[in-house]
């Protein structure tokens, strides 16, 4: 038996999110089909963690333990020619046995695309939040600064509680015009599939140990009142002391959402033997 | 009764074509069922020319006659509500009373979209045709320069004869490596429909005062093999000249290719009487 890493880029739009579903096409649906086919026994892959219906990834996490003994880089041409067009395996490697995608996780960081223009979007409709407003991109990022640092977020998570605590740490959190920093993935080949969007496009990052449900799309859709006027600078930072939901912004929709990396701490001496 | 005139953009990829066809989603079926929405009464919209199932347009033109009395940007922005979001009105006017979208075009523009890179595409799968060899672009303009002029283009032209002539003028052909000449739509709301890809894209755009069936994407077919090395750069010099179809390339696939612009005639300083 083996533990494998796999590093998957998908789009979200004809998924109804990560997690199997009876009846539903889910990115972990069709990734455990394709690995079947492959290695001829059922396999459970574990991801390190849901993205809902409609979310993208650039650099989504998986484990799964197999007795197949191709190497890792073999595996993800495999898997690549199985899996249908909207999922793409970008790397496999070895795994320490006890590796699990999930339990492993010590950060992560998503991107969240808007589209700030008179006009609605056609090619990018599945990709990009659409607001007529034009954005204030500075008020923005300086009102979010609020976020850094170890918060209980429970303003920001739906269907608060859901976890044993809702404290996490925010590392850092931008809003720039444009596409995204280059490189957030640290993956060349994931930054391609993503190219540069117009000027009409407002990029947000935020990284963090850990993320409660819905939390990014929560702070997009409370700055986004920053951005258009409607709030004050400082609403983010009178939100997250309030430790209300019904105090935050809208929970902005899932297809301006990217899981863009997920971080693991360094890899011990001996986990390959 | 007056005639107005239509620019449309639009996304191809889950239309049957342009032309409506009982039992399909077309995009003049949608657009006829919002124009009759509008006016209240049954509207027959006739396109510049209709594009295969699969193909996009920035710039598609299309004349409807009508009693309704809006002005034509309130009825371009009417319709815009009425339309799924794979449609778009980008411009309305008012046209000559016998202003007719096919017949009095006089020259067309397309861009046809390749992705050259190891990686299949992701989230432009549905707008960029992949192949996973480098192409020569350079190598690709100047043996394209030889389809320049006007020429009879059956050796392009799928289902010969299918048209009185298959002469046709091209006035202007280029493949350069990154997104298409700016500006070639002349609408800007159309150039940032569709920003810049990576530089792993090819893209090729050509003139002419008409197109026979299949033609743009059997002289990219044809100039696909001359970039990658299979044929010699003056291959398609001689395809032309065989006037034989089966001596081009194959016919590269639709969801490549845009519509870019149609062109009419300075308008008759008498027309809009």
């Amino acid at each position: 038996m083996r533990t494998l890493k796999l590093t998957l880029a998908y789009d979200g739009a004809d998924f109804a999110g990560w997690q199997r579903q009876p009846g539903q096409r889910t990115v972990q649906g069709v990734l455990e089909t394709a690995l079947a086919r492959i290695t001829g026994v059922a396999v459970q892959a574990q991801g390190s963690g849901r993205t809902d219906s409609g979310v993208h990834a650039l650099g989504q996490v998986v484990s799964f333990q197999t007795n197949a003994t191709l190497a890792p880089e073999v595996f993800a041409r495999a898997l690549n020619a199985e899996l249908p067009a909207d999922v793409l395996v970008l790397h496999g490697e070895e795994a320490s046995l006890q590796f699990h995608a999930r339990y492993d996780a010590v950060g992560k960081r998503y991107r969240y695309v808007l589209h700030d223009g008179p006009w609605r979007d056609l090619f990018w409709r599945r990709y990009r939040w659409h607001c007529r407003q034009a954005l204030d991109v500075e008020r923005m990022h300086r009102s979010a600064q609020a976020l850094v640092g170890e918060h209980d977020f429970r303003s920001f998570e739906s269907n608060w509680p859901n976890r044993e605590s809702s404290v996490r740490t925010i590392t850092d959190i931008s809003i720039t015009r444009g596409a995204g920093k280059g490189g957030a993935t640290g993956c060349p080949v994931a930054e391609k599939l993503f190219a540069p969007f117009s000027d009409e496009t407002v990029t947000l990052e935020v990284a963090a140990d850990g993320f409660l449900y819905n939390m990014v799309r929560t702070i997009v859709g409370t700055l986004f009142e920053v951005g258009r006027g409607n709030r004050p600078a400082n609403w983010p930072a009178e939100v997250l002391a309030a430790q209300d939901r019904n105090r935050a912004g809208q929970t902005a929709p899932a297809h301006g959402l990217y899981l863009l990396r997920v971080e693991y701490p360094p890899v011990e001496n001996s986990a390959a033997g």
